[in-house]
């Protein structure tokens, strides 16, 4: 199932061309309580969305995907995790390339933790990115983003994916220079995430995709998330051995080699096999 | 006003001894929208109760301070903010202990910038704080913390302070080590606040509250705000200069010198002129 957002915050789960709008649906199956800290509302109704039928999906009102804008499928996320550098052709790029990295060399993800982005920096495909500081060196990177389903602490490794309610496309936009991590990649919109979040029953190996980014239309990264130093499950046993995961925690599960500077007017395509694609745009 | 969380999440206005229960009036108030998404709810009805007179609150159920458990006045904020080395004591301290320093030493913090915590790392006062890594050293640091109350972005060094819905004592707990400092700082009960957020028109001057934390009785850091490398308003104009602030999100501005080790059965108590003083539990 592909669940996404879109337009005025209306809740979808995308079929084929379309979309149908399970907003009143979610209303109706998820209780909200006023006292309580809530993340993503939709998630919680992930259960009751699993047990539409195809016959159900009939009596939903319905759109073309061309006709709608399409936004983070997970908004106000516990939080946002990401890894720093989780394949080795992308640290020996970043090693080399003394302007990327002018404070220290990137080290093993084992000594760099992993670190957080803003939730505010959250966006989707259709909102595109805006350059913060057009007079600074701005790198897309392009990941694979697991969306925790399960709250779960010092989870082993052997249960991990099973906390995985399921996968999207990000990407870690990134102001290079030497402030600390968590503030250059955290400005409005420097973490897409879209089209839409797949169940994880519907990616067989998460750890086996095949991964690109196109910049105007000129392929800059690909991989297989197979190269990955951490796999899926690892970084979920990292991260929660610092903190406890909640339904909706984003974990942004590093980028491969090639990245590059952005400019305004440029089309990046990150696409990702068993997810999709999508288009962001950028300006200043 | 002194706005508070207890017990099971519901909605206080801590005054005198007495903690006055507000949530039914914050429900009738805050209109709930299942699409949006939302952070602390209770900071929506800000409007609301500061019209609320003294013959109101007699109308409100009414508990002793001293009979609830004191939560994190703000819950779910978008972003918890940290400044790293915002006292020129505390800096020098770094700098002179390599234990605290294992791979390079603090710089100014026009350099550094400013980092996150996760969301999920805020407590309250009355659940303590549990150390995640016994083995390894983790530090209090005593902050007062800005609550932010209205949105904005790249905001004047002028209208600044008119962002700022209150203000609290925060703990900025550390686990020192080499990995990325918003990794290390985030774990659950890492971030604590309390006891209450006194709004802001009741604070004449943030920038010189008297500050101190004690551990186990014994002074440990006492400080004026006055003492801050970047001010309440410049840290303000900071943050918005990378990012949008929200309303909830939180501003921690910094810990003075004195920083030390904790180990568990200790209790912390922090103190700041014009919010209160709040005991913290420490556990394994």
């Amino acid at each position: 199932m592909k669940l996404c957002r879109f337009d005025d915050y209306r809740i979808g789960i995308a079929d084929g061309q379309d979309v149908y709008d399970v907003t009143e649906f979610v209303r109706a199956a998820v209780r909200i309580d006023i006292l309580r800290p809530h993340y993503d509302l939709a998630l919680l109704a992930l259960p009751h969305l699993r047990k539409l039928s195809q016959a159900d999906m009939r009596n939903f009102p319905r759109k073309p995907l061309g006709a709608v804008k399409l936004l983070s499928p997970i908004l106000a996320p516990g939080k946002i995790i990401a890894a720093p550098t989780n394949y080795r052709a992308h640290v020996a790029e970043m090693d080399a390339d003394t302007t990327l990295n002018s404070r220290r060399p990137p080290t093993d993800i084992e000594t760099a933790g992993l670190f957080l982005k803003a939730n505010t920096s959250l966006v989707g495909p259709s909102q595109g990115m805006e350059r913060r500081f057009p007079a600074r060196r701005t790198d897309y990177e392009v990941e694979l983003v697991a969306v925790i389903g399960r709250e779960g602490s010092r989870i082993d490794a052997a249960a991990a994916l099973q906390f995985i309610a399921g996968y999207s496309i990000g990407l870690d936009m990134t102001t290079r220079g030497p402030e600390d991590r968590s503030f250059r990649k955290s400005s409005d919109s420097y973490s897409v995430l879209g089209p839409w979040m797949v169940t994880s029953d519907e990616i067989s190996d998460p750890d086996s995709l095949q991964m690109s980014l196109h910049q105007n239309g000129v392929l800059k990264q690909q991989t297989s998330t197979a190269d990955m130093v951490k796999d899926i499950a690892a970084l979920v046993v990292y991260a929660s051995s610092f903190f406890t995961l909640y339904p909706g925690d984003l974990l942004y599960t590093g980028t491969p080699s090639g990245v590059g500077p952005i400019e305004a007017g440029d089309t990046l395509r990150a696409d990702i096999d068993g997810i999709g694609a999508m288009d962001i745009l950028v300006r200043d």
